[in-house]
């Protein structure tokens, strides 16, 4: 019996209304609301059958696991993240989740509970970062990642510190390690994911395969001008620091286009000393720039390094670069790819090959990846291309659509497992 | 005899010993550091020959005014302002109001206390508006431009209203109309001021005829686009308002060097959501534009308007402009001007014409002059165009040649006035 759609829409609007306000989700991780989520979903994992002897536990890093051991040690994961963004939309990472739990209690289903490998699933804890800005908590702890000392620094915005959070959720920060154990025997990974961008939806397509996620280069980079007089400095005798950045804000934009699919973002600019009557003599600014193509994403990085000393150069400024962080390119499995493929090409019987795409955000499967662990994902569009916003929203039957074809795609990971 | 510039220069010291910091001035009107500066500047007054029988008061709106009646009602006003920035420099109003102080002992003692004209100093109030946002506070009520209910809506940074704060110093908001009773008789104004910027440095001069203050036009700019995901959104799709405000900061550059002398100037640029990982949804931004000729000025604000929404289009981003404030130019008067230029030339004694050069910043002396009151003012050269900093310098030899010149315009004006 294929898994059900409807359960799964039913399942997210009952989440939403439980853990949601006026003002969208409110599942940021380590957070009360992120343990109502928890809560429902233990709630909703008890209407299984008690016959399945389903194992649950969290480990060392907040991630939580459901385990049906099947004929072979040897497992397939399906999972996602409950935890959302503050003021989040109902489908960004409980989806995924929801949409997993379906189909395990599908595969569960037609085995009578005891399928050829053993069956998981997962709810990574803090996918989002939001609260400590600390993306992909428990995946990365899982993929032996984490880095305790800096992360035990970090503190919210009430300035209260992760390794209290954490201790406040029953997590020892010394011990996060320890969830790298999860990762003995697994075999595969499988993940579904709204898009987040425009890219489906302005194809026209409901689903698409995930080639990997996209390498990262994250700086902040700083000009120095001097600060002068509006009304007393003639425009040559200025040291415009927002000038240089200026130029340098539409240069990556032209880096970008040069190379492609290639993204590049200066998201934050601030001025100081900022005000009506000076020019600018310092420019702070922040530069996002991804790709799948580990070539093109140092391209990217060094084009926009020679542009910004040049600029630098000619408006007599001097410019200061400090990485803030970087990921490398990480391409999914490439026969899970061809799995997720013939799924969608099946569930959607146009016809029409169906399109990969990389993604400009990260994920958890991308440090499940990471891990050595064949890995797959599958992108259902996303309406207006929007996220991490109330709005966010994807027509029902797309998501019927990609309830189907993640189903399809676990029974052929099983057969693949097989050949392994 | 002839003023003693060196005079000048002990006076300025003894009061940024008193009145500053590490930090530099600390004189910000209406705060203790100001009545600290008007308290010393009264004990300096009493040093006076008590002879003179000079009078003084504060008027309604906090402008402080030494009287010493000559012959004729009519008056010569000598000023500027010893209210500072916070973190001010020594020099910036302090000077002007030092040097009128030994002009008016110098031109007293010549005429044994008993001149041709009434002889008159005056400390305006408030001339930086550092802590109100309201510059040229005294001189513009003294002109008749106040306005007392927009006036009174103003806070510092801890809260504090304008009109509290006037309280405190003895001021009652609802009488600072009565500082236009000072404008009875007054004959001519004349103020020294340090340049502020770097034009005369340039031209290695250290003496400025200023032809009157530029005009200003001065507007808040906001570009709405669209927020969006920087990772999983393509370049093409983008509505980005840093791009249509990065163009818009680079064309105002090249309005103002279409413009011979203009200047503008984008000194407050800011994000939102102003964070790494999205494209700027929406992209604040303030503009200054000033010329000394109307028509200038007008085309700059234009051209600039024009340009902005040209990008905003180009952009798929919208635009708003709101005037923060403006005002017109305002010439100096023409025979002053002519006696101003005597003075340097006579001073310097090089053989060289003097240099004349718009005003950018405003100075209380433009507010005079807006009260159809005949009105010179002289610049001396700024070390480096820095001005509304602790490193504010001029050279001491500079000093004295502006402390010189001024004498020499005070004379001079004093004889135009008989002919007038």
């Amino acid at each position: 019996m294929p898994a059900d759609a409807n359960r799964v829409i039913a399942d997210l609007r009952e989440l939403a209304a439980l853990t949601g306000d006026a003002n969208g989700a409110q599942r940021v991780a380590f957070t009360p609301g992120w343990q109502r989520a928890r809560d429902w979903f233990a709630t909703r994992l008890a209407t299984l059958p008690a016959a399945w002897k389903l194992e649950r536990h969290r480990d060392a890093a907040g991630n939580f696991w459901v385990t049906l051991p099947g004929a072979s040690p040897r497992s397939l994961v399906l999972g996602s993240h409950l935890d959302s963004v503050p003021n989040g939309g109902w489908l960004d990472g409980a989806l995924g989740v929801l949409t997993a739990l379906e189909v395990f209690t599908a595969i569960a289903r037609d085995h009578s509970a005891r399928p050829p490998f053993t069956l998981r699933l997962v709810d990574w804890a803090d996918e989002e970062g939001a609260r400590f800005g600390r993306s992909l908590f428990g995946s990365s702890a899982f993929a032996g990642r984490h880095s305790i000392a800096a992360d035990r620094a970090r503190t919210d915005r009430d300035g209260v510190a992760l390794e209290a959070a954490l201790a406040h959720c029953g997590i020892d920060i010394d011990r996060i390690g320890e969830a790298e154990l999860e990762r003995k025997d697994i075999a595969a990974y499988l993940e579904l994911h709204i898009e987040q961008g425009p890219v489906l939806e302005r194809l026209g397509l409901p689903l698409g395969v995930v080639q990997g996620t996209k390498g990262v280069e994250r700086h902040a980079i700083t000009f120095h001008g001097q600060e002068a007089h509006s009304g007393s400095t003639p425009m040559a005798d200025r040291r415009d620091a927002l000038a240089a950045a200026a130029r340098l804000a539409l240069e990556v934009r032209s880096i970008a286009l040069r190379h492609r699919d290639a993204v590049c973002t200066m998201g934050s600019l601030k001025t100081f000393p900022g005000i009506v009557t000076a020019v600018v003599g310092r420019c702070e600014c922040t530069l996002d720039q991804r790709d799948l193509d580990p070539a093109i994403l140092a391209a990217l990085y060094c084009e926009a390094q020679e542009a910004s000393r040049r600029f630098a150069e000619e408006e007599r400024c001097t410019v200061e670069w400090s990485r803030i962080w970087s990921i490398e390119p990480i391409p999914f499995h490439p026969e899970l790819i061809v799995l997720c493929r013939e799924a969608i090409e099946e569930t959607l019987a146009t016809g029409e090959p169906s399109h990969s795409l990389p993604s400009g955000p990260l994920h958890d499967a991308a440090e499940v990846a990471r891990a050595g662990i064949p890995t797959a994902m599958l992108f259902v569009q996303s309406l207006g291309g929007i996220s991490h916003n109330k709005i966010e929203d994807t027509r029902e039957d797309h998501l019927c659509q990609a309830v189907a074809a993640f189903d399809r795609l676990a029974a052929k990971t099983l057969r693949w497992m097989e050949s392994q």
